[in-house]
């Protein structure tokens, strides 16, 4: 019998999200939201111990999944794996078979290589939360995302969201668009030649090469994060002239909808991918709303893996 | 309207505490220093998060945060920020509104650049707790030392205090001195000229170029950590000299009072600016008291700041 | 008046446990089994703090510990101390006396040097927990061994027990031995000649250089975990021709008893002293088990070291 890999037993990537659960999650998202604090909340996973098993650094990303862990009253045991741990030679099977054995309920992972979590998933038999494969996906990063679009537009149907950025090497992009997509949204996705991937899903988002092409008339525009190393690899251009064609500020925004909201996964270069005074300007910037948002969608996400009782 | 930088909104520093916030902090400290694991207490601030941001390593420091939040039933977010981490790109600011919106409810912030608290502080619109900014204010540490003098001295005032070391980078010596002048304290502080700033509190401390004059008469010798870097960078002597030109032992205490206490904020080097056998002598060293009372009054700082309802 | 080194005070080695001890530790630790996350057990310590205090990486042992102090109630402090904290000067007892005296009640440390533990016990008033001196003992390691031996063969007195690979270096296999040895067990040491100490247990044990030979009858199969550092600096072959003399595997296995149980402390070089079939193999391999047992066992040594009340 082939392993159930999909939402609410794990939660590896949005492509197999229905609508109902993602109208689920979100339901009980907004409820977190506005009860960020309840006490009684604080018993639901009571005696329950999730891993943060991270291969990849991000203090920011383990903090938000601990926070809303502690919001349901479990423990948190983070795991910063650095590269001389790696050569000791165990597989990540091994140190998840061993966490699992220790009493951990779940496993919350990051690691560079794409299925990483899927490929876990498959062998062991406690929950496996994707917290970024690679360039494969970010989930939680995605719900948390559509969420704050829904938030903020009302509904998601129809939508115009552009995409800006570093495409091929984004999970964070991919787990957008499966559930834009899904959910009855148009997608734009934006990016310089080299770093948009062919046959990106296939047809069903609409590709450009120019940013204000990209966002004209859009209600979202989510500009990602490009990392400087990039630059060096690649025949993209220094940050100064990446800034010039494909960084949004006050003015380029002028394309898009007078009301579009202006999301960021963090963390932000400013000045790079986008402008500070508009990153911080509250009447499109949305970007601190995703992270109280992710809070909140990572809170409903472990109820309803763990939540269902011991 | 500016904003309100000073305690119990935050804890900045120690220059603007006023007689009746200190005498305060200190009854709550003494407080907790005698019902140390009541567990009344462990709901003060249940539900609570506070975040230990560290720029700087010093897990000594973030475990006695740590426990003082934990007496009051706070969750403690620990991040220890890499070189790397602040070669993303990230500014301060910005991983602390990051750390706001994810519900965290103060930070606990150490930073090498003097005025990082603050400046923090006068951007968010949640309480800092500076512990350690560059050579600037250490004002727990500050707190801790003078709520130690008072408990082994009774009274602060009219107390004699020698503080011997490197001056010049000290934010311990800058937290102690804000507070013993307040307090009414004669303060000796005892450094070679190279570590010695000018015009050091505009005259209201004694200057002392030498260790037996600086400590004649004292109620309390403190002594400073040399930081060994600082040897090599500068003309100070090597180790071995510092020991012997500005290291305290049995024998160059006999200038100080014959009750006189001996205290270093710690790390100790030992055998360099404070003798082994001095440091474990319980007739003069209350170094360990030191450590103590810093649970103690940092426990009375976070319910100060955050004790007041939600 | 010398200072009681042994359990229940403290946990520095397995060589002074009474039998009487290890079937009241195995006791509560089969209770644990059974019940790993009852409720009432997570107030047993309620209100205290335990500190990891780790100078070699693991944060799979950290782990274990900490899960096993979260069971009972208690806060867990962990603290990695990098090189560059060592280089800071202070030493491992300024380090735990200054955490006793932030209220910490237990310490769990690691270390480099033989007997660091030993060291640290003799000189502070509060219980240390070795969890790895050098090349002496893991003795909460050999307990959980000598544990799953006990539940997985009845009765630890007769069984013949094989433990194989870098006994010079291993306290894996020293903590092992003191144990199996009081409890009657009869012990076989199987070691390339350059890795086998002179007089090993002074002749109580039965030395082999040869593999095959070593388990012949054996009840266990213990497999130590070969370091790769190792190989290059002793005369020993490298990882190919180490796995072909020293590696177990399903056709090795077979001059054991039929029901032999193969048993390893972790992480595994799959391949190199064991191979990856016979490490997942439920009929043979109680590897997971042991990291199971592991657990329980912590939580019943925590139990008899600070549960007798505040």
């Amino acid at each position: 019998m082939k392993p159930d890999l999909n939402f609410p037993r794990h939660c590896l990537g949005t492509e197999h999200f229905t609508l109902d659960q993602i109208a689920g999650l979100f339901d009980r998202a907004e409820y977190y939201l506005t009860h960020p604090k309840d006490g009684a909340n604080a018993s639901i996973l009571s005696g329950r111990v999730i891993a943060n098993l991270f291969f990849e650094n991000s203090t920011r990303t383990q903090t938000a999944f601990e926070i809303a862990a502690w919001r349901l009253g479990a423990r948190v045991s983070s795991l910063s794996i650095a590269h001389s741990s790696i050569s000791k030679g165990e597989t990540v099977l091994d140190t998840a078979q061993n966490l699992r054995a220790m009493g951990v309920d779940a496993i919350v992972m990051r690691h560079p290589d794409n299925f990483a979590a899927r490929d876990l998933a498959a062998q062991i038999d406690i929950p496996v939360i994707n917290a970024g494969d690679g360039t494969n996906e970010h989930p939680t990063q995605g719900l948390l995302d559509v969420f704050t679009m829904q938030r903020h537009k009302k509904t998601v149907a129809g939508l115009r969201v552009a995409i800006c950025g570093d495409i091929a090497h984004s999970r964070v992009a991919r787990s957008n668009i499966h559930l834009l997509l899904k959910m009855g949204a148009v997608v734009h996705v934006i990016a310089p030649p080299v770093l948009m991937p062919e046959n990106y899903f296939t047809g069903k988002v609409q590709y450009f090469d120019n940013l204000s092409d990209g966002i004209r008339g859009v209600d979202v525009v989510m500009m990602l994060r490009i990392q400087k190393e990039r630059m060096q690899q690649t025949e993209i251009p220094g940050v100064r002239e990446y800034a010039f064609h494909w960084g949004l500020d006050h003015q380029k925004l002028k394309s898009a909808k007078p009301d579009a909201i202006v999301m960021h996964p963090g963390p932000i270069n400013r000045g790079v991918e986008l402008d500070a005074a508009l990153a911080d300007d509250p009447k499109y910037s949305v970007i601190l709303d995703q992270v109280k948002n992710g809070v909140a969608i990572r809170t409903a996400i472990f109820e309803s893996i763990l939540g269902g009782g011991k």
